[in-house]
């Protein structure tokens, strides 16, 4: 019955807004109070589920969800979770399920040579990696390992001396890593970005600001280098950001959360090349490589300092095994104890489908990405903001497409960011597309996200009539301003 | 072909060695060093699944399985996951996915409200609950709050005075989270219990260990007190507790995660007497409420402080319902950004067996360990070391049943708890059951902690005979030490 109503609702997905268009608190007023106290058969709950849930749903699995960046999903996916769900063991050390731990170092040694990692980021190099949640998990790990890496040279009472870096492009999850882990606010530098290096962070930018946060007495702790930011995917370039840091002893993590998965395919690897300098790295299959939620891979160099941060070792979870310090003991590896068997999902995925046909799936992702790309540019009225990397594509309506004489020209390059905002209301207001945006050297672009694994061309070509469509309407009435 | 497989497993379950018996490294020497370049069909990698997988899984369903705490799963989880994999919606803030932020905001109030929380933790009074993945990231979340707030007092430079109290049988989870979130090693207190209050954490002695801490010039900052500690299930205070707490502007947090979900029952609410006193409290549905993993349910009285320790607004994720102020967005209330639809788990949970079934279920478990202590306790050659009071029943050899004359009476105490320590590698390594251990006051117990789904009156009957067994072979041959 389950199976059934998931397919159906697959079937119907395209039907529904993929926005939601609900109003806050509107589920309140159609549930109860309070939770049953006799049991409710399966099938009333699941006509609730249709009536009430899937209208508030925001529809990520929908062909025609460009927001944010793609949450790509798989049959095998699905089977690999049905099976996590259904074993349900929880592998906090090797002895709580050995095969748990062992699937997930072969499979994170498998990925990691599929994205020709350097072996020293490898079990098989006495490197290694983990599945975490999500990145921000991956990053409070790690930059826990930094700090208590740095303090113990340079004593505890220096805490509030450590700075993060990263750029004004990098994912928030680095600033609130840097929060959590209890970084002064003042030191984490969001170093700026210009649109002359299609928004990548410069490593002489970087190189200044280190050298004068030690002028000033602080010490350079971490850096998160990002290939393919979230904005517009813009890529640092690792070789020389890993040469500034190691000069000052700081920690390189890659955050590849997105783009990381392309780097499976020769042609995109170049992207990562320098990662030998990082100290860790890391990116979300459950991005762009057909593994559900949640699923991030983190790799380091040295595990060690991630278990001499992170372990803990209480009598009731000692055994022989963990004793013999022959067995990996993932609790020691990340925030929580409790683990899911993630890693059955990860290997369900690569071996159904292949490293060829993954490959396949990108590079089709990226060729409809091209195609939007090139029908931005044959309409005059739009222009792409930042080149395409990857599947993202970054476009506005051009200013040359809105007349000045409408309006102040003091206020025109703010006004031709409210057209462009307002565009993208009425875009996801249709309920037909979902898209978003970002700010990125003060000029608001749309963000079209290619890659939910029902996208077809066709619905790319959709989307873009969507756009056009509601140009149309926006730019032809004069702007009041 | 999925459902079939894992109907399948539960059918044989009882077959396997409940813990994995394989040795460490098994796995590698049978699966291929890479991931295949082309597909492989379902049926290979099932087959896999059982021949390679299977043995290396220890069988935390098993009904044989008393090791650690239970992790309750049921036919509703199971479906709720389902949900949750298929929908694969990313609700990191309420228009990702307004039905499951609503949801859980719902959910976490139910079930708030048959805990009988006061009002001030439920959406409806003010504070609120929210998902997270385990019990650390609850205490991580909420410590980062608790230490941003004295900072803001006191300033930045004190972090190094910050001090975090537990017992020494509070969850190494605390440990684990102070260390994340920048405390001082050094102002970490695992305040000693001791048998004369069952392990329970005296307030008189919480109270002096403050006042030489402050006398020392720190200041305190956090405590952890537990309800149902790992390795006896103790029940610390609460309300003497929040006293001690509130008169030095501690944060006082309650980690129920196991034996929270028996405060459903009116009959065991009491343990939880005093909550009212404290800033935050969580449970893990996924140990002995029936929802699959993960699942842990955190409320605080307070949510603008975690709001303002862990939100981040970066313009891509801006939008008109966060700018209202009029909506929930979790990924302010959680370490990660993206979070999984688990709200519609726990209401599948509770919607599908009523709160009547969740308490008899709970009562059920509760009974059975009231057998197997009475078991226990009619063998005289055993002892139960700590009264039962939920589910657990710590028992072990007892010194009088092993003979003084067989041991160097200076090490009398530690032969004892070799003995027992051998009675349960032999237990385990029979693969009949699986119990786990912990030494509290120097005594080394057993731990047989009933509640597994699928566990019965027969299984805890049959697991009191293998413990007899194996006692019975070890207590005869005399202990050559």
């Amino acid at each position: 019955m389950m199976v059934d109503f998931i397919a159906d609702y697959y079937q119907k997905i395209g039907k529904h807004p993929v926005l939601s268009q609900v109003q806050p608190g509107y589920l309140k007023e159609r549930l109860p109070e309070s939770a049953p106290y006799n049991p409710e058969p399966i099938e009333t709950i699941l006509q609730d589920v249709q009536n009430h849930i899937v209208p508030g749903l925001t529809h990520w699995q929908s062909p025609n969800h460009f927001a944010y960046f793609p949450a790509t999903i798989s049959t095998a996916g699905f089977l690999g979770e049905m099976l996590t769900t259904g074993f349900n063991v929880v592998g906090f050390n090797w002895i709580a399920s050995p095969a748990a731990t062992e699937l997930e170092t072969i499979v994170m040694d498998w990925l990691g040579d599929m994205l020709k990692l350097p072996t020293s980021f490898l079990f098989s190099g006495n490197g290694g990696g983990v599945l975490q949640g999500t990145t921000c998990e991956a990053i409070v790990c790690t930059m826990a390992a930094a700090r208590d890496q740095m303090l113990s040279q340079i004593g505890r009472e220096n805490i509030g001396k450590l700075v993060v870096y990263g750029s004004d492009q990098t994912h928030s999850t680095l600033q609130k890593a840097s929060q959590i882990v209890g970084i002064h606010p003042k030191n984490f530098r969001a170093i700026e970005t210009t649109k002359s290096t299609s928004f990548a962070l410069s490593p002489e930018v970087l190189k200044s600001t280190v050298c004068s946060d030690i002028e000033a007495g602080l010490v350079p702790l971490f850096l998160c280098a990002t290939i393919g930011t979230t904005a517009v995917t813009a890529v640092d370039p690792l070789g020389p950001l890993c040469d500034v840091a190691k000069e000052h002893g700081m920690w390189v993590h890659v955050d590849a959360a997105y783009a990381g998965s392309a780097c499976i395919c020769p042609e995109f690897r170049p992207f990562i090349d320098g990662v030998e300098g990082a100290d860790s790295f890391s990116l979300n299959p459950h991005k762009w490589l057909f593994a559900n939620l949640d699923c991030c891979c983190l790799w380091v160099k040295n595990p060690s300092a991630l278990v001499s941060s992170l372990s803990t070792n209480p009598e009731y979870l000692r055994n022989k095994a963990t004793d013999s310090k022959q067995v990996v003991d993932y609790k020691d590896w990340q925030i929580a104890l409790s683990r899911r068997f993630r890693a059955i999902k990860l290997w369900l995925v690569l071996r159904s489908y292949g490293v060829n046909n993954l490959r396949n799936f990108i590079r089709s992702d990226v060729k409809m990405a091209t195609f939007f790309e090139g029908l931005v540019e044959m309409d005059k009225r739009f222009e792409v903001v930042v080149p395409r990397k990857f599947s993202l594509v970054c476009f506005r309506v051009s200013p040359s497409a809105i007349s000045k004489a409408n309006y102040p020209t003091a206020n025109y390059e703010k006004c031709v960011n409210e057209v462009n905002c307002k565009l993208l209301e009425a875009i996801n207001g249709s309920g037909r597309v979902f898209m978003t945006h970002a700010v990125v050297g003060g000029i608001y672009v749309l963000r079209c996200a290619i890659g939910t694994t029902l996208t077809e061309e066709k619905h790319v070509a959709m989307a873009w009539k969507v756009v056009q469509e509601h140009a149309a309407a926006i730019l032809h009435p004069p702007c009041i301003n």
